[in-house]
């Protein structure tokens, strides 16, 4: 059988970037549980949202009919800056492990961020210098979305702070400097620049933070400052909408070489990659066009789709937040050491949690050694050093690939690199140093998270 | 007058990438004079540079003759990992600098190693391969080369010995580990594992190192054990004819569009991306069959083509290379604080000291603060965090480019951006918090490296 020669990188010229995203909510059947108001329990309405939240991207966020939005001019100029971002054919590796399959990658991390977050955050400033607003507030813990942030912000002359949990602001000097390099004000939280920040700092001296304390300080900040917007990274629907570009382009570049994945793999934090990764795909799988298997990779430290429970919820641990429904290990678990801060979140994606729940995705949760062995046998052979939330992604990469070698079938694999480990040393160094342990809740750990979850019945 | 639309990053095909490296020196009508052996004060003949270096790579360091050398498919193949690279036209700094000139800049950035050395690297690596030989020994300051050169080792499974200036070891950890991630062996020098660093620790206990030593100790290492050989990432010939395709790739995409430059800028060190960029720009130059302005960039703080002697010199402070004709501030001049690692060398690539003694080629030196200013301004608009090495440039791109404002010259302007900063944020923290400083050596400073030039009357 002849086969059309597969470039290493696939790039796509600029016209054929996709100018819409795509709103995968539009083709599911059973849609996503709304988000709710802790106080009355009831669906929250866009004006509900709009002191805290953007308008248009209120309206992004309820929007569940519209199929396709399009991207707005500004937005598609700055996406030119740093993509379309390469589908990689994985040669390399393939090689290294001797498999049949055939593996890709789409890799998100060529941008100074260096994570594929940067597609929604250039999205979420535009829509708030559109508003007319002064600035906006977030939170941030690995530092990536705080970084992406700062650069949307900065492009758009608007001010930005950032709430950055105090152990990874001590922890992580360089990506706070690379915020300040961005002009971005970055504050350790807890601080005493809030009312919250102070009641926590009062109960608990000398707290390192955490990032649900940061939420609720970048929150206050958003709703107590004329001009101000919170804006968030990840879970939200209309971060999903904005992170499509990812799948999009994907997509397109596979149809342009007539390439069907058989598996598509995507770490899942809050699900801003995942979702983004697999939208169009799955959207082929709802409509019944077609079938693929999609991975969900969480780590075995912090599972909210293996061992979580489907039930309503608060985004933070401050518990200000709206409920969600999702997979959630409580909003009151705190995930212990594990190096891949981006997915250190209790809580899940409610249109992913719904997804998953009807059983049109499998979720795996993977220990960290194995996940930075993946890591550095795929930095080795590919040339890129990945962050330890890609790596996860990596791992099973690998593993179904591996399979593939045994059974002798030559699977299509793609899978999400979402971003670059160069902030990430430490956790390099630990591994490097075989020091670098695993940690996997017990269920009696998880039994407390769950007993704190919200009493709803709906 | 209509102009072809010009895309926001210019990416080659697979097919459309360079299969040869260009060496420039067969188009000098004064070629670079001789290497030659300290002892004797003879031109340095490849039966005595074998015991340094790999065979293949000495033809190529002694090869003044021949235009063209394919580049091996192995080589090729490697490539294809991380290249082609992108050429960018810089959009959004022309607006943000309101000029009518139209600015592009050949990006090195986006490998793990950060910056175009891997192109020599991976060359190196493969002849010491090739030749059967266990491993490789090297020296590295700011850590870049390194890098590049466990990145290439790691690839065909070669031994990696890198002699990290213990300064740098001890300030970049971080570049350490991803040196350690790629399985090499790093060791802080001066270090007790050579004769000479034991007598330079003797001598000068509590030294932070310095690159002349750290090269002392690589060539120790490699001249002292069976199978290893020195490899060296910049000033040398073979450094320059492997880091032409950076230039060769920037012409064929300029040619694509039809894009004539005016003015081609490159920061130089030992001159390894700048020889690399200008290459074949050079050579047409040198044919007569185009004009080019060529300007070099170099710190203020070490500034060898611009203050230096055009004179024979060692290319270490230990005085045990081989002498070179160029421009130094003689190997005893000590460069003082200066953020950019990759331009600390008191000397310069003998090839381009040639061209720039028969004025083929400019020189300017800038100043520290303000190589950051420019690198801050260009971050925030261009999306990339740039090494302060590759800042220089910028520095200089943008000074020519307010001269167009002022002018209306719809100049075509070049510019070589060898890489990225994620791994020099103390000096960006510096630069943020108001500490950087400016030094300019003064006339007496310089006098002290110009005594110990060695007396060589030819």
């Amino acid at each position: 059988m002849e086969e059309k020669k597969i470039p290493y990188k696939i790039y796509l010229d600029e016209s054929e970037m996709p100018k819409q995203w795509y709103n995968l909510r539009a083709d599911m059947k059973t849609k996503p549980a709304p988000l709710l108001n802790p106080a009355t329990l009831q669906p929250l309405k866009a004006e509900e949202l709009a002191p805290i939240f953007c308008e248009e991207l209120v309206k992004q966020e309820l929007d569940e009919d519209t199929k396709f939005i399009d991207i707005p001019e500004e937005i598609l100029d700055f996406y030119k800056m740093y993509r379309p971002a390469p589908l990689v054919r994985a040669y390399y590796l393939e090689k290294a492990l001797g498999t049949p399959a055939k593996i890709y990658y789409k890799f998100e991390g060529n941008n100074t961020s260096g994570s594929h977050k940067l597609n929604s955050a250039i999205a979420q400033a535009y829509y708030a210098k559109k508003q007319g607003l002064k600035g906006v507030t977030t939170e941030t813990g690995a530092g990536q979305w705080g970084t992406a942030l700062s650069m949307a912000c900065s492009y758009f002359g608007l001010d930005c702070k950032v709430f950055m949990v105090k152990c990874s602001y001590e922890q992580k000097p360089f990506r706070r400097e690379v915020m300040r390099t961005y002009g971005a004000d970055v504050t350790p939280s807890p601080s005493e620049n809030t009312e919250i920040g102070k009641k926590i700092l009062a109960e608990h001296p000398g707290t390192t933070g955490s990032l649900g304390c940061a939420i609720s300080e970048a929150v206050e900040v958003a709703t107590t400052n004329e001009g101000y917007r919170y804006v968030l990274g990840s879970v939200l629907n209309q971060v999903l909408l904005h992170q499509s570009i990812i799948g999009l382009e994907t997509k397109i570049a596979l149809d342009k070489y007539d390439i069907k994945p058989d598996i598509i793999i995507g770490c899942a934090g809050g699900g801003s990659n995942l979702g983004g990764l697999i939208s169009p795909f799955m959207g082929e799988k709802l409509r019944g066009e077609a079938d693929y298997r999609i991975i969900a990779v969480e780590p075995a430290s912090c599972p909210s789709f293996t061992r979580g429970k489907f039930a309503y919820d608060f985004a933070d641990t401050g518990m200000i937040c709206p409920l969600a429904k999702m997979y959630t290990l409580g909003s009151g678990f705190i995930p212990s050491a594990n190096h891949a801060g981006g997915l250190r979140f209790h809580g899940m994606s409610s249109t992913l949690s719904q997804l998953y729940h009807d059983k049109y995705m499998e979720a795996v949760a993977v220990e960290q050694t194995a996940v930075f062995d993946a890591a550095t046998q795929f930095a080795r052979v590919e040339g890129i050093l990945p962050a330890p939330e890609s790596s996860h992604a990596i791992r099973v990469a690998i593993d179904e690939a591996l399979k593939c070698k045994e059974t002798g079938e030559e699977k299509t694999i793609v899978f999400g690199l979402t971003g670059t480990g160069y902030f990430d040393m430490y956790a390099y160094q630990s591994f490097n140093d075989g020091k670098m342990g695993d940690y996997i809740p017990t269920d009696e750990e998880l039994a407390v998270g769950f007993a704190g979850l919200p009493k709803v019945d709906l």
